[in-house]
């Protein structure tokens, strides 16, 4: 591709449907509940439906202007449950958008910001003492329309998948190992009520995020993975930034977090909250950093509290929020050979030692569940202590903040905030049951979101291939949300194609966990999969696939005509000889085997037992 | 790049050292015995050496002609040994080159074969009577020149490691779970003689390539990896040829299957195995399949008993043979979802099927044991009945033929013939275990030999990942090699840039699971690589890496400036924030607090027990 061509790519939103596909929907119980599928149409007639990340952007039918943003699926539910209240919002200053970087643009950012007035809402709260986390309906009993938009979702369509699980010895053979978890065979609208009221499983879903296409995080659900964006150097277009997330749900992902920083970064959430149907993460500590000129020790518990106001009335679903990393912990890094490695965590180690004073999201953690359930934010309590190395693994500094994020877990749940914990980073194999065991013990089963972990050190360039060896294993173990990692991992940011490629991986990842797991019917795709390898369907097998554009340029190397497309054999053996094909002999043989066994009983007049024989003969 | 360039590529040797690298070798007993390793010259004076199998084709001070062959490094050895002859060998006949596709290549095989008439060797064999594998030997209890080599390389400079292991707490936190392997502390020459004594390890290594550098497979080794090449359809120059060996064993190949197929495959295989410092394994049903024109029921045990005497004269190492595809199993595969699908067990099948005969390969067992002592060639028990799908996986055919693999080794053991087990294929994630523990029981931990496995089926153009998570967690469980998949299985022929990345996807995975299996000092270039990251050595951290120069690339597409090289920061923070940098501000934090701590207590008079601090002023 030639330099214009992708900056064409860069500033038009990919909204081509993947290839044989379709977007269906299953309609729930109220008319705006409407849970969208992707159906792949087989060419022998068979109709598979996959879980669908990538929201209106691949319905043709659907108009889409990221000036306007996308439609609020959710807006009726949130009305309707008249605990909320619009109000004037927080007063925006030059400041949220790192007032000091904004001259370089000449200007180029108030234009865009003109031009997305539209994309400019009122923001709504909690009425007063309220609480309107999903957590806190579930523990009221309330099946929200989420939940129930969730269990449809999570099922999928069952009718396709059961051709391909009714054989009785198969089933029994590949029974899933579901390592703790207790995952029903139908997704019930109860079940996921019951799980968000036990906190094992959360619905990021900020009242002000009413665009989310809601979708569920627990051990007990299917294994969820995020992608990573961050803002542009230089903005050239709305749809720049917006198409970054478009990618990124296209290929999978199941959130996206924000790791903005730098100028614009909240003019640029607008613009990707508005337009995003997935929960978007965000790390409020990088802004407040910005708010203070990128000098940790001089943010305030005031400018950070600021910030969180200001993220959740824009609508963003989950903060991380740092506040494992203890004072008293900070000095167990010492000896480490990476020391402190995530950057929120070394900002707030930064603070602490500068002021010698507790870590000030620890102090006032109470305070900041009382924003999160004002707007239902989720927590995603931050592993700022998490090993950047193998040899850092499983060491006191990361126990001790995790343990201390189990006891944070039980504060936000007194207050019904839901809550999840990011886990590690870099851990070799045989150390990765040992973090999951610890995460459940303490974290009680709080969802657990891993970043890999990556297995190895010395595979820079390919660390989403080290990180996704991890990512699947921890996965089947019971993590419930894998962040990717990219090939850019250790070395630089990643482009378009990075992005892509982290992302496979970690379906990949994800995917393998859920059908070790015994995720009901996950298994079905890979068993049409084979089918269609079985029967040399090739373009059912692109279709199939995970990303099927690539699959078959791979194909088109080899044999690039339209006919091989057809072609009962393929490149790896050619034309002449195919053991497929003489699967098909063997088939014959041995109907024809049973066919004639059965002749000559009945020509030896139908005894049931005749003379063995000898050995070599037969 | 452009066309002609990469032909100019595929034309050349690869022989650049890697990034900082050089060839060093320890010298063992005798003079002839040096044993390669790659010395990696870090910025802080550190040397770190790694295992080499790029042979000498990465030492600039070796001349390589392709049309002489490498150095017979293990001629004094095999020649000391006395109990080999050299004769006038078999004839060769024009169909072992696949005689009715030669007319096509308008007489240039002949042009290239006289061109490379130096490469025409002598072939050797046993004495009458004498038994020249590397296990009869152990089992007299000698130890081979082969032994020691190996020992040397297995336990790489242990020098340079130390420094990394040193630490106590660190060590006893990271230790291994070796998964019921017995890895001791240092590999002598006799441990590596008792292993392949007792049937736990081989060392292909055919008395007719005395160019190899010998390796070992077994589970109380480093785990290795196999890397398949084949011939080309039309051959342009011999080079092209061996370069796919070159490129192969420079990214880091343990051993090359040469799966050639059709024309010239005598020849290109006389090539590959004069230039091969790996050892090199073949499916010989493949040769015998083209001699009968593709007619698999033409087959017959003499012309297979030929093209295994043609291989072992010219030296192949390892031969897969598919014995355990028995005619009783066939009719167990009909069920399935994708058949058989592994082309030896197809190729037997239908032969089976079509005389209603157990298969030759089974009933001439003892007599393929009697070839295979008399050149030492070793070996691989072909899993013809392997699964081709996750639905397929841990079948009653897979495992009656695992039995059946079982039993032919005791077999091939009572000859003092190595053997190893080849293994699947597609197993999902929670049935690698039961592959694992199977062939342990029923093959008494002869070495595995896995592809794979693939975790899932969907994953057409990623294959080599969604294997790469089975490979590395089958190598931690105690699988001996593993064989790569490159991002073209299941839909092309792998290109240059496919092979490299199949094997580096392996590479991870292979190192992935001797970290986790606690092999003594693997860890350390794990930890080289930390601390290069902590203090910023970008250049060694590329150096270190698998592959340095896509490292180095991704890093300069953000950072493209050689200054940035020594920067002090990285394009995912930018220099004002850098949490790396922030962990130095806590040691010294540390440091101070402990002088200050130190100051305050001598203030105090030295007292030990001060008055406790109320909570928060700490």
């Amino acid at each position: 591709m030639n330099a214009p061509e992708k900056l064409q790519q860069l500033l038009t939103l990919t909204r081509e449907p993947f290839p044989a596909s379709t977007k269906v929907h299953a309609q729930g119980s109220r008319a705006d509940l409407r849970v969208p599928m992707r159906e792949i149409a087989l060419t022998n007639g068979e109709r598979v439906t996959v879980y669908d990340t990538s929201g209106p952007y691949t319905d043709p039918t659907v108009a889409i202007d990221v000036r306007q943003g996308l439609a609020p699926v959710r807006a009726g539910w949130i009305a309707d449950r008249a605990d909320t209240e619009t109000y004037s919002g927080r007063q925006r200053v030059a400041l949220d958008d790192g007032g000091k970087h904004e001259e370089r643009d000449g200007g180029r950012i108030e234009a865009l910001r003109a031009e997305a007035a539209g994309l400019q809402r009122t923001p709504r709260r909690a009425k007063a003492g309220a609480n309107v986390s999903q957590m806190h309906y579930a523990r009221q009993g309330i099946v929200t329309p989420e939940m129930e938009y969730i269990a449809i979702r999570e099922n999928g369509k069952r009718e396709w998948m059961r051709e391909y699980l009714q054989d009785a010895e198969r089933e029994a053979r590949l029974k899933g190992n579901a390592m703790g978890a207790r995952i029903p065979d139908l997704i019930t609208p109860e079940f996921v009520r019951d799980e968000v009221a036990r906190g094992r499983a959360v619905i990021p879903a900020n009242i002000n995020h009413p665009e989310v296409e809601p979708m569920i995080i627990g051990r007990n659900f299917l294994v969820k993975i995020n992608a990573n964006i961050g803002n542009s150097a230089v903005t050239s277009s709305i749809e720049e930034e917006v198409e970054k997330l478009v990618w990124s749900i296209r290929w999978g992902g199941d959130t996206v977090m924000d790791l903005s920083t730098g100028k614009n970064i909240h003019t640029t959430r607008d613009w990707i909250l508005r337009n995003s149907p997935v929960p978007i993460g965000t790390v409020p500590i990088y802004q407040a950093l910005e708010k203070v000129g990128g000098i940790a020790e001089d943010l305030t518990w005031e400018i950070f509290r600021d910030t969180l106001i200001e993220q959740a009335e824009q609508g963003v679903d989950y903060f991380t929020i740092h506040a494992g990393v203890r004072l008293p912990f900070v000095p167990m890094t010492t000896k480490r050979r990476t020391g402190i490695v995530s950057r929120g965590g070394s900002i707030l180690a930064k603070w602490m030692i500068t002021h010698h004073k507790e870590n000030f999201l620890y102090t006032h953690f109470e305070e900041i569940c009382e924003i999160m359930k004002a707007y239902d934010v989720t927590f995603s309590l931050g592993d700022g202590l998490r090993p950047g190395s193998g040899a850092d693994a499983n060491d006191e500094a990361q126990f001790a903040e995790l343990r201390t994020l189990g006891e944070l877990t039980q504060i936000a749940w007194k207050h019904d905030v839901q809550t999840m914990i990011e886990g590690p980073g870099h851990v070799p194999m045989h150390m990765i049951q040992a973090n999951m065991d610890e995460q459940l013990k303490h974290c009680k089963e709080a969802p657990f979101y891993t970043l890999g972990p990556l297995t190895i050190d010395i595979a820079p360039g390919y660390d989403h291939i080290a990180s996704a060896i991890g990512a699947a294993m921890i996965g089947w173990m019971g993590t419930a949300m894998l962040c990717y990692v990219t090939p850019k991992e250790h070395l630089g940011l990643p482009d378009r194609d990075d992005v892509k490629q982290g992302i496979i991986a970690y379906k990949i990842a994800a995917h393998a966990a859920d059908v070790a797991k015994g995720h009901p019917g996950q298994r079905a795709r890979d068993d049409a999969m084979s089918k269609a390898r079985f029967e040399f369907r090739w373009r059912d097998q692109f279709a199939l696939g995970l990303d099927p554009q690539t699959a078959e340029a791979y194909h088109d190397e080899t044999l690039p005509k339209d006919s091989s497309k057809e072609a009962h054999f393929c490149s790896m053996c050619g034309p002449k000889f195919c053991s497929m094909k003489i699967t098909q002999d063997v088939r014959d043989y041995a109907e024809q085997g049973m066919a004639q066994k059965s002749a000559e009983f009945k020509a030896q007049g139908g005894e049931f037992y005749i003379p063995i024989q000898p050995a070599g003969q037969a």
